[in-house]
């Protein structure tokens, strides 16, 4: 892969398992809370067809954890996300977006119930920690916030579940969806969820212990041999496909969760204490001015290196292109984009431009499988 | 220059200008507040030389801002900030340890005061305006919280002072360290200030208006041909030989101000009210434990790309080393290293390994020169 090369630094964490998947072939990176996550091995698309196939093991360690504990952490938690909790149970996960003052978002976690008063926020990419602190010297709230050690292997693809049997026994393949709990590799503890940043199933092992994550990580590339198992990462093709949003690429702190199609997420009607609850009322009622959709392109390539302006006949912008990738399956270029109203609607049309030429845009609605 | 290359994408954001470094050479990136930062043109040692000598155009866009106005806007941001800020002064630049709940840092901005109700803060690489919209929400405060279009360009080096006359007149020569006022080019009008991340002297240009920006970018380059102008960015080894300190790097949410040798910034006895106060009234009582120091090392490369442990005699962990360049000013390699108590103290040694070989660590006091 061209490109220019990321300089690591302290400030641009490597993970514990950055040398090893040096050896074994990573061809990119992107920087995501502060961290290298792995971007590609080789070819996207045979990734991609591997990954709907077989087994992958991502180096996922960048997906940081944000520990809220203590008398006052549910109220916190809950205070952070339009999603009510009231009705949470300890082991289980829960996909909750994060909200400012403003009815924006600032985040799209899992939060992950590990106890009453003990919670892990498991990020996106951006200062989640900072947001927390915040509130909770505002509030006066009695919470510990901290980053814990924790470093995610991910093991994504149809075949994870055997490899996953193989290793930690039949008892891991009664894991519901979002659901986790606590497994035994060689003498040592890890907690396990059902998830993962794609459609293809799979697992995400919260790696506490640093040296039995690595033992775990070797051991996942024995023993999965036999089910074809490659390094891999969360890949660009596989979430456009499956309409897995990006924060910071999909949607930021300037969009709210209606224009964002978290519409069930957002619980109005609850009687929990959240922040910007009110704002959200009012967006509500008032309606949203635009909407992520989907979008296709009659074109077999794209390099979206940045957003691009999606016009209408006469040149006026109308929506913004914001992911894209060319899909095998679908065979042209599909994307996400946030389109203006009155276009926003599927079978509308527009016009883009790359690189001097001019393309038509079909909205569509998300996803797009 | 040789490593991965890094993905760029809508969450990784390109700059105005990103397209014309690319044109002039720049060779690596880093990504710093979700956006592209360029981290080489070539050798750095040239560069530090060059930076030293004469005149260089850095696109710093990735210091974002985080703006805040309102009626509490002073309340929140001296809320945020263990410097006294009860006598600053409007077109001033303060540089201010941000501190949590803990005691501990959440950034170190360079904050603007651009009216007694609206402030800047230029940010390191932590999500500070979650951090604030956070504080705001739960003190109630009247303000708004967002990042504006600046997109900053930094003119550094001996000769900037010569160029910049040339474009902006002799005024602008007349502008007190670390103090900012308006200029005009071409009828629009920049805020600029005299500052800047290099000891090498110089100006930082906040550009809102894009459009004038890349102009202003342009001329630049074109009156500066005299001054032997080039592209640049903060340079590793002028930063470090400076004692430049770097969030992330050489400090983060861990440390504390005292540890970071920010002193002349805690002011406990005034009386404003900022957050991590009685920590760091206790903090100061007690008596830190460990501190950032400078270290020698007798050899003539190092490629930092990770902390690494520096131990005693025995093996022990006495420190960490953070940042790390050769400099050819001091003919050795020197680094920012955190050191426990008892080591932390000019003349104390330690012992560190790089790929299998050990060095003997001098530890020194901060900066270097």
């Amino acid at each position: 892969m061209k490109g220019f090369p990321i300089v690591k630094s302290r400030r641009v964490r490597s993970s514990p398992y950055t040398s090893r998947i040096e050896k074994q072939g990573v061809t990119a990176y992107t920087v995501y809370n502060h961290m290298l996550l792995p971007a590609a091995f080789g070819s996207l698309e045979d990734s991609c067809n591997h990954l709907k196939k077989n087994v992958q093991v991502w180096d996922v360690a960048a997906e940081r954890q944000v520990e809220i504990s203590g008398k006052d952490a549910s109220k916190l938690v809950q205070l952070m996300t339009c999603r009510d909790l009231s009705k949470s149970k300890i082991g289980r996960c829960y996909y909750c977006p994060l909200i400012d003052g403003d009815g924006n978002l600032v985040n799209d976690p899992v939060i992950l119930k590990l106890a009453e008063d003990r919670w892990w926020i498991s990020i996106a990419d951006s200062d989640v920690i900072f947001f927390a602190k915040g509130l909770a010297s505002g509030n006066n709230f009695d919470v510990e916030i901290f980053e814990p050690n924790v470093d995610i292997l991910a093991i994504q693809g149809p075949k994870s579940f055997d490899l996953m049997e193989k290793i930690f026994g039949k008892k891991i393949k009664e894991l519901k969806f979002f659901g986790f709990d606590y497994f035994n590799f060689k003498g040592v503890k890890h907690l396990i969820a059902r998830s993962g940043w794609s459609k293809q199933g799979g697992f995400e092992v919260y790696v506490e212990n640093t040296k039995s994550g690595l033992d775990l990580y070797d051991e996942l590339f024995k023993v999965g041999k036999e089910f074809d198992v490659k390094p891999g990462c969360p890949n660009l093709i596989e979430r456009i496909e499956s309409g897995l949003l990006s924060y910071g690429n999909d949607f930021d702190n300037q969009d709210n969760p209606f224009e964002c199609g978290f519409e069930k997420y957002v619980h109005l009607d609850s009687d929990v204490n959240f922040l910007g609850k009110e704002k959200l009322i009012k967006i509500k009622k008032d309606g949203i001015k635009k909407k992520l959709m989907g979008i296709q392109l009659d074109t077999n390539k794209i390099n979206l290196t940045k957003s691009l302006d999606i016009k209408d006949e006469n040149g006026s912008f109308i929506g913004e292109l914001r992911s894209a990738c060319y899909s095998p399956h679908f065979k042209k270029v599909i994307g996400i984009a946030m389109i203006n109203e009155p276009y926003c609607k599927a079978s509308m049309a527009g016009k883009l431009e790359i690189e001097g030429n001019s393309f038509t845009v079909k909205v569509c609605d998300l996803p797009f499988i």
